[in-house]
C-alpha cells in the first residue's frame, strides 16, 4: 500500500521536474539538499539500530523521511544537470535505468522499513535497515565520485 | 488525524536533535537544505495554483511534502545554532515561543492542504494555498534577514 503510494509520488514528481521548474544548477543543489537531509535521519537511526529501538515511533518517523526525501534525491538527477559538475558520475545518465532502478529500490526499502517498525517487527526491521546502508553504499560506489 | 501524526512526528523529531546528532554548524546547513527543497515544492505548486489543478495528485503530493520540510527546516533550529552566521534573526531564539507556533501552523496548514487537495475541495485548497503564502512570508518578514 505505503509502497505504490510513493511510486506514485515518484511517477508525479518525474513529470514536473523540467527545465520549467528547476535550473540545471538548481537541481544539483536540489538533490545534494535531500542527499544532506537523508544523511541525518541516518545519524538518527544508527544508534537506535545499535539499541535495537526498532518499534520506536521515532524510528518509523525517521525510516518513512528517509524514503520520502529519497524521492526528491531522485528527482533531482535531471538529464540537464549532465554536465554540471558534481560528484555524481556521469554513469549515472550513462546507465539510467539501472540507476534509477537502485534509487526506487532505496525508497521501497525504507518505506518498508517504516511500516515493519510501525508493526513491531523488529527482527524484518533491522534486516531492512541492514538492506538500507547496503543500499546506500552499493548506488555510492558505482555513481559516486570517491 | 494527519495534523496529530505529524505533530508527534515533529514532538518525537525535537528530542532526538542535540548536538549528540548534529552540530551547530549542520543544523544551519540542514534546515537551509530543507527550505531549499520546500522553496521547489511551492514552484510546482504555484503554476498549478494559477490553472487552478487543486485536485490533481501531484498538488496533494507536494502539499504534503511542504508540510513534512516544515518538520525537518523547524528541527534545524536548534538552541546550539543560534551564534552561527545565517539570514535567521536572534528574534527566533528571543521569541522561542512565537516563532515555533509559526513554524508549526506553516505545519498544519499545508498538511491540512494536502487533505483537502486529496479530498477534492478546490475552494478550500485554494484558500489553505494562499494562508500557506502568508505563513511564509509573515514568518520571513519577522524572523529573516532581508
Amino acid at each position: 500500500m505505503k509502497k505504490t503510494v510513493l511510486s506514485l509520488g515518484l511517477l508525479l514528481a518525474a513529470s514536473f521536474v523540467s527545465a520549467d521548474n528547476i535550473r540545471p544548477e538548481s537541481s544539483v543543489e536540489y538533490r545534494q539538499s535531500a542527499f544532506r537531509l537523508m544523511e541525518f535521519q541516518l545519524n538518527v537511526l544508527n544508534p537506535m539500530h545499535r539499541s535495537q529501538a526498532y518499534s520506536e515511533e521515532a524510528f518509523a518517523y525517521r525510516a518513512d523521511t528517509l524514503s520520502r526525501l529519497g524521492a526528491l534525491a531522485h528527482e533531482g538527477f535531471t538529464e540537464e544537470s549532465r554536465n554540471i559538475d558534481s560528484r555524481a558520475l556521469s554513469r549515472v545518465w550513462d546507465s539510467r535505468e539501472d540507476f534509477d532502478q537502485r534509487m526506487q529500490t532505496f525508497i521501497e526499502i525504507t518505506a518498508n522499513m517504516a511500516e515493519a517498525s510501525k508493526a513491531g517487527n523488529n527482527r524484518e526491521t533491522r534486516d531492512l535497515f541492514r538492506q538500507t546502508l547496503q543500499s546506500c553504499r552499493s548506488c555510492h560506489d558505482q555513481y559516486r565520485l570517491d
